[in-house]
């Protein structure tokens, strides 16, 4: 198990924190996340042999946030 | 008709928004509403002969966020 932390931009409530975990939650091989939407952070635990970081990027993305390099 | 603009703390994103929206929406009598997070302000469209601003007050209240006088 691999674990990362993203920095993320836009996320401000509770309901950001939700969309985030929810999209990472859908992707084979994420096995926990978690987001922290006043630090601005996304921590993920995950199987890389099941998917990588461009997976996750995209899903950060897919819920609406910007990661930052 | 009737119309009222609350005055309503903590909304912060679009998520808050369609919140706010959902849970007055689930009020019959509500005809629209109308949260924007950035204002801090829900404009509601009621038949005041078939709900109270207290009921509408209790959905904002549920969905969240606390309504100032």
């Amino acid at each position: 198990m691999t674990e990362k932390t993203f920095n993320v931009e836009g996320m401000s409530c509770g309901h950001c924190k939700a969309a985030v975990e929810g999209e990472l939650g859908k992707l084979p091989g994420v096995r926990r996340s978690n987001a922290d939407f006043e630090r601005g952070t996304v921590e993920v635990s995950y199987d890389e042999g099941r998917v990588g970081t461009d997976e996750l990027e995209g899903a950060i993305e897919e819920a609406g946030y910007e990661v930052k390099a």
